[in-house]
């Protein structure tokens, strides 16, 4: 940990106060915004996440709003996954793109309308990218940045807190599906999804100004359900293999590198202009892969820098987020690897700050 | 101050050991970046930089390179000011600007070569702009984050100390204009610029592993010129009236408003994108300008929020960043005013977290 300086830069939220008042312990910056990451402690915050349900203040998820008639058009520009079956009420998780295949940000798209998205980002700058693509195609869109924050609901009693202050219709939400549901008059949008395994929705709050209420109602509602103050927990994500952009991949992977293969149409998602690089990808195969990997030995130090994967003297890849997990009582971790080395168990040596540590290419997907 | 977690997305530098020795006591982020803040206190970095010789470890000033035959066309795109007379061996200072005008960036363009340019950078992913425009508009350009990372040398005895390690040639650089130096057998490029206005330089470093030798060179030639780690400074650069993207100034701002009308040349910045939008703002004005503004009363906290500028109960601006001078014997300011109260001795309040305080317009461009 460091000490960080705070200024206008590093965007409060509409949660901001409430985050403070619930005693956040440390923050990370995410898209210009605040993020906590602790409040009681990594390692409690990731057992109460498991049994329990958390408020999440993930504003830093900004969104970009496309609307207008070639909105269908430039949204099927930004990514190989094919959009043309996809409706109003659904949530889209999107690798997207530029035009080598390389990895821009990995969103979730949210369809409003037939010619309205919401695409709620990763941390990088997709409004700039949106908007150049969409001048420089002359394309009739408006690509903005609108008063939208996203808080979560995470954990196994997400839905009876949940139902508590937005109703039972709560209960109904299919995964990655959203309903429109009031709250003080507003309707918000509300999705089962989050960057957890635990089960829960994210609420689109449209307006700063209901930020603070709905904090609270959250708050007055879950007293019995034992809510508490949360944020994505580095545990429990590594754990359930959540990929985070700019630690586990970056602008130098392809979507098949991140084992995102599966989201790549490359021959039905027609306009994508990354789509050339990726059909080359897509033959070829990629020749490193994102893998769950479980080191030995003692808790390991945060994950600050890539720590190179060794075999012998030859580097065969390299790990970029790591944790101590107390329910499977080993280092879990994950890591990019060459594919001479990515096969289940494969035993390989991991370079920490503090010397070399045995670990495993894992069997099996990832924990959770 | 808050805490900061430390992952690999908030990328270290070639410079982050020699920081960390140097006994760094707080960062920022930017552009996804660790930027140093504090090494002594801020005061005390502050009254030593306008004494002696600081080396500042800026490297989140990344790059954006544009490289190939559309270079310069795709360059005026990016820019109302004019960049027909650039010529390789300058830097210009340009206001980026979107479609409707506005500011996306405030970066320092460096002209390598009649094809070949840099972009170095304030906090915002122009990468994603830039490469959205060149492909939209099928330009023939590369567009790419090169290994370069610029080391700043800042303070009165930035000449004395910069002679040392690449000789009396670096005397001879005009400001805003460059020369390429010798530093153990690598040619860098080395400019008369940099982030304060107590005079120094800004080297990129082209390529991470001659980071350390060319941070302890510097140290090494330093001593006895009383050389010690530092940043930019938050109190100099308020007094010396440097603007900070995403404090002082948003894409909410369009140039003229950022007092930045100077950099606008609307009329011969043939292809600017933004350029129809700023015809009109320059045809009209601005009805809010940038001002530097004097806080009365004690020293103010830290700035995290704009501050609303009122006048009775009508509100005529914000503050968007703020520091005690110890010079200057007052709180220093950098606001946004209507165009009712800009002029200079105009009394106003300013709303801090812990009350109003009396404030005025001050007289002049800035303190320094």
């Amino acid at each position: 940990m460091a000490l960080l300086s705070l200024s206008r830069r590093l965007r409060r939220t509409p949660f901001t106060d409430g985050v403070e008042a619930a005693g956040v312990k440390a923050y990370t910056v995410y898209n210009h915004m605040l993020l906590p990451t602790v409040f009681r402690s990594v390692e409690e915050d990731y057992a109460h996440l498991k049994s329990a349900v958390q408020v999440w203040d993930v504003s830093c998820e900004r969104q970009v709003e496309l609307r207008g008639p070639d909105t269908g058009r430039l949204m099927q520009m930004l990514t190989p996954r094919d959009l043309s079956r996809m409706q109003p009420g659904q949530c889209f998780y999107l690798p997207m793109v530029d035009e080598t295949g390389g990895m821009l940000n990995d969103p979730v798209a949210v369809k409003l309308e037939e010619d309205r998205y919401w695409i709620s980002i990763a941390d990088s700058d997709v409004l700039y990218w949106v908007k150049g693509v969409a001048n420089g195609y002359r394309l009739d869109v408006m690509v903005e940045e609108p008063d939208v924050s996203p808080l979560a609901v995470q954990g196994p009693r997400s839905d009876d807190l949940m139902a508590r202050v937005f109703g039972e219709d709560v209960r109904d939400i299919r995964f990655f599906r959203y309903k429109r549901l009031e709250f003080q008059g507003r309707s918000l949008v509300v999705a089962r999804s989050g960057y957890s395994k635990q089960g829960g929705f994210e609420i689109y709050v449209e307006g700063g100004d209901i930020g603070m209420p709905l904090w609270n109602a959250l708050f007055e509602a879950g007293r019995d359900l034992d809510v508490h103050a949360g944020c994505p927990n580095l545990i429990e994500r590594i754990e359930s293999g959540l990929l985070s952009y700019g630690n586990d991949m970056t602008r130098d992977n392809t979507p098949h590198e991140c084992g995102l293969g599966r989201f790549c149409d490359t021959r039905s998602a027609i306009g994508c202009v990354g789509r050339d690089a990726l059909l080359r990808v897509a033959k070829d195969g990629p020749v490193q892969q994102i893998r769950p990997i479980s080191v030995e030995g003692a808790p390991v130090p945060g994950c600050t820098g890539p720590w190179p994967i060794m075999v012998g003297q030859r580097q065969v890849g390299q790990v970029t987020s790591a944790a101590w997990s107390p329910d499977f009582e080993t280092n879990v971790a994950i890591g990019m690897v060459k594919m001479t080395h990515w096969d289940p168990f494969t035993d390989v040596d991991v370079v920490l700050p503090g010397g070399d540590v045995r670990a495993a290419v894992v069997y099996g997907v990832f924990w959770n």
